[in-house]
């Protein structure tokens, strides 16, 4: 805890120090895990990929009947007073938005008074000429832990209930692993603990689609962007293990990691190669030309 | 919160007002709902069935790998503590264990310092002579929300990870209903958001079979034991909402509502009956037994 005791949080309103930043006990976030959030980047002191944010917090709010009432001008205003209180430009950022405390026990109410906190940690950028956020490669172990189906909740929702990824990683002890894949129910490979999972076949990129029960990361959905702007061909399917097994390359992406090539699957090596190179560079090119000019 | 105002909550070993009981924004309980939880009953200032929520919980911290380290006794001092400092004897409980904050991010460490909160709120003893805590019968309606599969969270762990009952909840909006019934993904019944389910067919007790994805209720086990004593024949089984809207009687249990007859089911009706009202009187008379005598 060395490091967040040094910083600001901005906890409904007001910049507090990391150690006294509090939720009441009663606030569904806590007793539920009732809340939406995202993880960001901020780059140079801009927050990269703002817009595609927003979008997806209103999609997990709309999920869970969380009429939060606050415009997003106003969330970015707190994010951009707690990175400059704390001095960071390069860093990563947490939004969390939850139900707050209401009257009555499980039933969300509809008036909602949300309790808001933005968390941030110095991220040093890796960028054009600096190193990346990972030391090493991913080291990747599928799991028995299966990810919670659509119909139970909606796998577009990114909230505080995060009890699957965590004995998703639980799982991982004892091993040499640093990610967990989760397949769905029906075997096929959804995504890992926190990160989207993507590989090479033919030169074609193929990621876990969409209508399988799966997070749409935003570093994913700007991949398959930068993909497509390079030529290079994008296919969401089905899959399992064995196709990613047999894969040319294969890496994982989220905020933080960005792009991160997977050096074994399983203990089976895989690594990665010129096509997740090519998307490296064209995935810093762009959070240069947005946070940079 | 003009109730819990004046409450006197227990948070990591001190007594605190409700209205200033707070866990950092780093805990892992208000981050991912990295929790355990119990839900008990205080008649005549005992906790009922205690053993049988200590063990619970312990398999709820097993399934979490949440190794809390403090023994039952401790966490029993602490509720007679928190009652005993409100100055009530009949109320509703509530225990939470949390992973605590922990250096990292998702994957859980093993070494815990965890946050323990006591709950209390009065919840007045309807017991042989007085009144049912719930006004009225159950109005339930079936939702489309599915239970979360044992396969992605285990269904014997009580967690913070309440979104699934939340969203079942939020179905209800606009409706009259005031619990949502959850089918598995094999739209078999499951439970209720906050109950387990019961009915009567041909003088039989019938109830979702724990192998399905239900949560064992406490009520739920000492009202299977009170009928099998009672010389009710039980069965544990799976079933389709056609054979409950076929019941003769139907009921709702958990430690607050202890048995609740389902006056409609989706505005057919069923009731309680005979069976309901016997095996309530025999709760009542276990109640008597184990805490007032």
């Amino acid at each position: 805890m060395t490091v967040s005791e040094d910083l600001l949080y901005h906890v409904d309103g007001t910049l507090v120090p990391a150690s006294e930043a509090t939720v009441s006990v009663d606030d569904r976030g806590f007793r539920y895990g009732d809340a939406a959030f995202e993880t960001m980047r901020a780059y140079g002191g801009t927050i990269f990929a703002w817009e595609r944010h927003v979008d997806r917090l209103e999609r997990t709010c709309r999920a869970l009947s969380l009429e939060h009432g606050i415009p997003a001008v106003d969330l970015r205003g707190r994010i951009d007073e707690t990175l400059a209180a704390n001095d960071l430009t390069n860093a990563s950022v947490r939004l969390s938005i939850t139900r707050g405390v209401q009257p009555g026990k499980l039933t969300p109410q509809p008036e909602v008074d949300p309790t808001v906190v933005v968390y941030v940690s110095p991220l040093p950028r890796g960028g054009l000429e600096g190193s990346s956020v990972w030391e090493t490669p991913a080291t990747v172990r599928t799991v028995q832990t299966r990810r919670v189906p659509d119909t139970a909740i909606p796998a577009n929702a990114k909230t505080h209930n995060y009890l699957n990824g965590i004995l998703a990683r639980a799982e991982l002890r004892g091993t040499d692993a640093d990610e967990a894949l989760l397949c769905d129910l029906e075997g096929h490979l959804a995504e890992g603990a926190t990160s989207n999972l993507f590989f090479v076949r033919e030169g074609r990129l193929e990621t876990p689609a969409l209508s399988g029960s799966v997070l749409p990361g935003i570093t994913r959905e700007l991949v398959c962007e930068l993909a497509r702007e390079n030529g290079i061909e994008v296919h969401e399917g089905r899959y399992t293990l064995e196709d990613v097994l047999e894969a040319e390359e294969a890496f994982l992406t989220n905020r933080s990691w960005e792009l991160r090539p997977i050096d074994r699957i399983d203990g089976a090596g895989i690594g990665g190669g010129p096509i997740t190179d090519r998307l490296s560079r064209a995935y810093d090119e762009r959070v240069e030309t947005a946070c940079y000019r």
